[in-house]
């Protein structure tokens, strides 16, 4: 076995744990430096490899990678760009071939959600048939949890945990304010396609008496009258309402609540937002008085208060696509198999990267109550495990110590890339 | 000395440290069984005073009121009910007394910000003329940071840590998306009137070489083009902007950015949020993508990145009540003295209520860079030590352990009260 460089990148929306999958890959790596030379990291994602943006990791100090462990947002850069169909642009794949032959890689990690499953899928394929060889596997990262065969995602449960706690907290201030002030608090969620994170503010009541938050679910077209009627009863039962919104909420038409067509005093159209609308159809029908927030990338950033559960799978997952490639794999994604339930307990797999590409795990039905509102004990199973532990980042200044890195490049060797 | 019961009770928006301050004035007047008997909680603030609901928290498990150190809200209710002045409505201020007669309290503890201290004013010059004798003292409390006198209010350092290291995450991540997909990131912050929250963003960039976040605080009028210009440069200079706004940004002519007439599909004036209307502001004038996030409560009830010097000087405060009751004072409120910049130390001291009442502190124009978008050496100096050590809640089950109290009412002896 000849050693070869590796290839990292991260793609797509950044999490609090997408750095200690980077830190998992590159400390393994050399940990066995007969078969893995230096490791490359392309200077956001797939960018950096088109463009022959290289950073050189083992130019950087060994305490800034481990560092990476406790440190949000992607150390290298992320990019929100999708390759074209190979048909399209085989020009873009040749490309990361040459890139990859020139500076001598034979290892590609790809560290994303599904559209990042689908072209690393696409690399072994291609790789594959210039018969170029290049080991190929997938690091599963989204916080949306939407990928399929893995028990769930690195950075999900970071997610949850933030949301679940900010839910209890809002809870335990609105229920202090309702008598004379504020009786309806909205948080707004990501997760677009599904419920995943709106559900893990169904955790916020699992341990405590409050009042269980409504959750208003993608998955289920929003129902004014229904709602209404809802939030008025949790009102009457409980002094005040908690309500998790899905920015990903929908009409029965389908159309996105949030495009409801809000316009400034200048008639621009207003950007996203479901939270101040479902407030305001609360304040208008309702007379409730209401309070709104929007988590946005603060709850796919909140390192301060990551799962430790996460962190770990992150890092062992990005330990494990080093181990699979020394083992020989290539065109797989590695797993989190969940081998027991209680206690929950759960080691590393994998699957081949044609069975997640382009598949969207869907919220499963059986995890919504049944009137549309709420999560069911068998949510709580699967979603518990998952915000277990807390990973505290160490502090400077009352501020986590979080770790810029040095960004060296590798020197070109190659024309620039016209696309 | 003869004992006497007392009365707590906490008023105004509630923050993740109150209830520390609850559990030092339980706990201490516990020690001294000579002076003080039970201690009587208000249910919602002034409002249990005023309809005799009292909460008799010498039946609840010490347990429980240790517990209180770390959860947050408001325990026994808070209230925004503003009592009327005397000459408005007498009968008010002669009912409190009569409860307090009805229940032999000789020490009224009012836990709140400026209007609250106002009322603890007018409260301790009314049982002076009508010859009943209580001492009246109070604990700030404000997230707002706006009392005069004290070096800072008790839940404004917990809102302050929250508020910068929320937007330390967010640069992380949207520093690794900028390349491809988000610029600019806004987070609005609480404090409609003086931008002492605002300020605290500013803290992000003190130990990382993050770009500098901008403010927009309430104090400076504002400027669309100097605006625009300045986050022009920022992404320019650092390929990301971040910007942190009051809810209370205003235009020249004194109007809410707030209110500038947001309208949703049905044409109902929107509620609040200044983030979303920037966000619009920069997307429509620089065609930067943008992304927005509204803290809410959520960030004065973030009990799990708390500061332990916040959690500190609260509970002192609520201590220190009962000491100086102890010692024969009223009409005072107890206050943080800063005895040393460099290391932070402090003590208790107090100051009289006429001192304090309805005057509200401003944030010193010398905290505000001359551009008017950040915050000098001199705030951070100011700033920084309020925000310094973690007090960490346990857990259980992944979610802090925060505690709700029962709340067991003491039997009236009055008819209810006609307002």
């Amino acid at each position: 076995m000849t050693r070869k460089n590796c290839f990292y990148a991260q793609s797509g929306g950044v999490t609090a744990v997408i750095n200690a999958s980077a830190s998992g890959v590159i400390r393994t790596a050399a940990q066995y430096p007969e078969s893995f030379d230096t490791v490359y990291a392309g200077l956001n994602g797939i960018l950096g490899a088109l463009h022959e943006n290289l950073i050189d990791t083992s130019a950087i100090p060994a305490s800034d990678i481990a560092a990476l462990k406790y440190t949000p947002g992607g150390a290298f850069g992320s990019c929100r760009y999708k390759l074209k169909s190979l048909d399209e642009h085989q020009l873009q794949y040749q490309r990361l071939i040459e890139v990859f032959a020139a500076h001598h890689i034979g290892y590609f990690f790809y560290n994303g959600g599904g559209d990042s499953q689908d072209t690393a899928h696409k690399v072994a394929q291609l790789s594959s048939e210039m018969g170029y060889p290049l080991q190929c596997i997938g690091i599963p990262k989204t916080i949306d949890n939407d990928l399929p065969i893995t028990d769930n995602c690195p950075g999900f449960g970071s997610v949850a945990k933030y949301v679940a706690i900010s839910m209890l907290e809002a809870s335990f201030d609105v229920a202090s304010m309702a008598k004379t002030s504020t009786q309806v608090f909205i948080m707004e969620v990501m997760g677009r396609h599904t419920g995943w994170i709106a559900a893990a503010a169904g955790l916020a009541s699992h341990c405590s008496e409050i009042a269980p938050p409504l959750i208003l679910f993608p998955e289920i077209p929003f129902e004014v009258e229904k709602f209404l009627a809802k939030v008025d009863q949790q009102v009457k039962t409980y002094g005040y309402c908690t309500i998790a919104v899905s920015e990903g909420l929908r009409h029965h038409d389908g159309t996105f609540l949030a495009q409801s067509g809000l316009k400034d005093a200048f008639g621009h159209s207003q950007l996203g937002g479901v939270a101040p609308i479902i407030a305001n159809i609360v304040t208008s029908h309702l007379k409730y008085k209401c309070h709104w927030a929007v988590c946005d990338y603060l709850q796919r950033s909140a390192r301060h208060i990551a799962s430790a559960t996460d962190l770990e799978q992150a890092y062992s997952l990005g330990a494990a696509a080093i181990e699979y490639a020394r083992q020989g794999y290539s065109g797989i994604m590695v797993t989190i198999e969940r081998t027991q339930q209680n206690p929950y307990d759960w080691r590393v797999g994998m699957t081949h990267l044609n069975q997640v590409a382009n598949i969207e795990r869907r919220l499963p039905t059986i995890y919504i109550t049944k009137d549309g509102f709420g999560i069911t004990d068998a949510a709580k199973e699967y979603l518990l495990p998952l915000i277990q532990g807390e990973a505290y980042p160490p502090y400077q200044c009352g501020l986590p110590q979080y770790q810029l890195l040095q960004q060296k490049l590798v020197a070109k060797k190659l024309p620039p890339f016209q696309e």
